[in-house]
């Protein structure tokens, strides 16, 4: 019962797939009955350090050679044209592709998936989400019964790092970003991570899975850590939460929200506690309730684990099964994509310590319909800040529910009071973490 | 692509079921291309309240209809004999099996897997554990390419309250055990829960998973909640540990160890955050690392949840697949089951306040080679526990890890010190948690 595998890009990950199909294919084999042959392995540099030494036999530069030898093909070159050529190249000499492509999927997935559908080809792709947590599987299959309600969570490795730092050892964000890159954990261009766009990839993916249907990554609204103040995670921490950044994908009512930004959470959610480069998934569904699925989101070994899983998937339908029908745009696709998120608020405004100060704020959130759900101003926060000149002390607003649209209209006309001095910083708040 | 489903035992578990299949089967066509049929099902009292009106049609008294009628039988009576016969009874007339029954497939699950086995059926069991959370999915799918190392974690709910309650609100056990019972958590005989049976028929079925090796339940090592004293949940958090009811599963060198103990976890370990009736079960891999699924672990629809998974994956099975191999004793049968367990401990002795016992306990614990890692004594603790006479302090001693056997000859000797008032508590540690 022999299935041939090929690997295209022999990078952390293809290298830790090499390793794992060399050193676990028995006891897969015996666990499955499925045999697994590693046939070749395409790089275009042979000579880089890595992890374990490729055997000679399995190496070549051509990725034709590993299409032609392969039942299945692992794409994990990343990037986006080369990716997504191969990918296609695949498909038409009709081999079963896995991929571990965030971007590609969300980008250019809806081609990607109409192709091999048409074709009756298996397209898995565990290890684009979450590493070696196995989220797409538990979606998919584990959680089908469901209607999915909401799905959020921390989904990328370096930023949860990032804030982690900030807040435990009080560091600006350029230096906890600094840190982030001489641990490995940041790229040297470190955009697709710290401005959200990697977490916005990976919940287009999610989403799609969740509710069946393909949400336009340009339609993701995306909102990075780049700019947050440690003064706002700290004065956020002495209210009870604490700040991450999270991919939310919701339902409500006949509209979907998909959102990646800066979110308060309280502290003592169980999201809240995932630390360092670790990623979590929470996913609400009407009979599961509240389940979450907790693990390192990358590096080469959970992420290989990921992509053997798909490998085993799809080798077992091959030896096993005639055509599996598996959806992924069941769901009415004409649902509607919200902009106007609902959704609690936090506000800091650089006030001068005077009198009336909080009532004509509070009166400008009045007049928008937005209510207050505590407040707290402190002066020493400030020096600790070490700002100069005339006292200025952060007015910390928290709100209750209120439409995106009301709050951002209420904060351009409060921006423009004579007390208010420089920019208002606004962060979400969700409660509905666990 | 009609697939037929009866249930037999319409309790929690079965109407909620029953909900889900008549609320959610036109998504779950849309999502798999699966048209789940519900036949009939059996319940012997058909009078009782239930969360919703069972219809007519569907209703039956006799079991053997559901058999004749469906393609998979649902099994959801619980208890032992009549359940075991009714699965076999199925069997016999080819039918695939579904069943929550973790103490059925703990006890007698050889017979019953084989015998399915022979008969090339299906027999889904993965509403048996961690309730809706999808483990026994994750373990043989998601993470099939792993060797697993260990697996462990919070598998009751009942005992899991108890515990936040009594560290919460001070509660002693008896009284939290009380709530737990109005709550509806505990039955009012709670033993298969508070003595540890229920974590212990959850673990054996998940070894089975993880290690491929049948773990007969008799020979698992099982220790309840019933005689823990408040005052040691609240010495260990003053360590920095909380006390969970954990259910541990691991491999060392050629050895397993399977075992239900209360259990000291770092508190900022996740497992730690763990609280009320929440389930939470960790799986280390050679590759994976660490991953953590939380979720409900018992109620009728987070386990309404996973019975649909299993019935969804063997009507796939059915409509597209040839007979696919699903091996539970994959590995070395002979693996021997160690019973000397390899761990850290906490130890509380009561004695006098005097000088020269430490000194005496300290070196019975060195003639048995076990290290001491940290002290600590408090005078005012016992006050708070509420102790008489001569003033008696709680000398407490955290271990570095030690063989069970050295701990348990040396416990026997200090018992014998003139120094030691009453009996020695001794809790495990286990530093491996996240």
């Amino acid at each position: 019962m022999k299935v041939k595998v090929g690997i295209v890009g022999c990078g952390v990950v293809g290298t830790g797939t090499v390793r794992l199909l060399l050193e676990n294919s028995n006891i897969i084999q015996k666990k499955t009955g499925v045999e697994l042959v590693l046939t070749k392995v395409a790089d275009k540099d042979w000579e880089r350090k890595r992890e374990i030494e490729i055997p000679t036999y399995l190496r070549t530069h051509d990725y034709r050679e590993v299409i032609k030898e392969s039942d299945i093909v692992v794409e994990l070159v990343g990037g986006k044209d080369f990716a997504k050529n191969l990918i296609l190249e695949a498909l038409e000499e009709n081999k079963h592709v896995i991929t571990a492509n965030k971007r590609l999927l969300a980008e250019d997935g809806l081609e990607v998936f109409r192709k091999a559908r048409e074709r009756g080809l298996h397209i898995g792709f565990e290890a684009s989400v979450g590493g070696g947590i196995p989220i797409v599987k538990a979606l998919k299959e584990g959680l089908v019964g469901n209607r999915v309600r909401a799905i959020y969570g921390i989904l990328n490795g370096t930023t949860n790092y990032i804030l982690t730092k900030m807040l435990e050892e009080r560091m600006d964000f350029s230096h906890a970003l600094e840190l982030a890159q001489k641990q490995g954990y940041a790229e040297a261009d470190p955009s697709l991570d710290i401005d959200g766009w990697d977490s916005a990839h990976k919940i287009c993916i999610l989403s799609m899975i969740a509710f069946g249907r393909y949400v336009p990554f340009e339609e993701v609204y995306v909102e990075g850590i780049r700019d947050l103040d440690l003064l706002d995670l700290e004065l956020g921490k002495e209210l009870g939460y604490t700040l991450k950044l999270l991919a939310i994908s919701k339902r409500r009512d006949g509209s979907m929200e998909v959102r990646v930004h800066p979110t308060f959470i309280r502290s003592e959610d169980a999201l809240a506690k995932v630390s360092d480069v670790y990623n979590a998934i929470m996913v609400e569904g009407d009979f599961v309730g509240k389940t979450m699925f907790y693990g390192k989101g990358a590096g080469g070994q959970p992420t290989a684990s990921a992509v053997v899983s798909d490998i085993v998937d799809i080798a077992k339908k091959l030896l096993f099964c005639t055509k599996d029908k598996d959806q992924l745009e069941w769901e009415d696709q004409s649902l509607y994509l919200s902009k106007d998120f609902y959704s609690r608020y936090y506000m800091r405004f650089d006030v001068p310590d005077r009198p009336g100060v909080l009532a004509s704020v509070s009166r400008v959130l009045a007049d928008y319909n937005i209510s207050i759900a505590s407040v707290l101003q402190k002066e020493k926060v400030c020096k600790m800040a070490g700002r100069e000149g005339e006292p200025i002390v952060p007015l910390v607003i928290l709100t209750h529910k209120a439409y995106e649209s009301s709050m951002q209209k209420a904060i351009r006309e409060i921006k423009n009071l004579p007390v208010i001095m420089g920019e208002p910083v606004v962060i979400r708040v969700e409660e509905e973490a666990y």
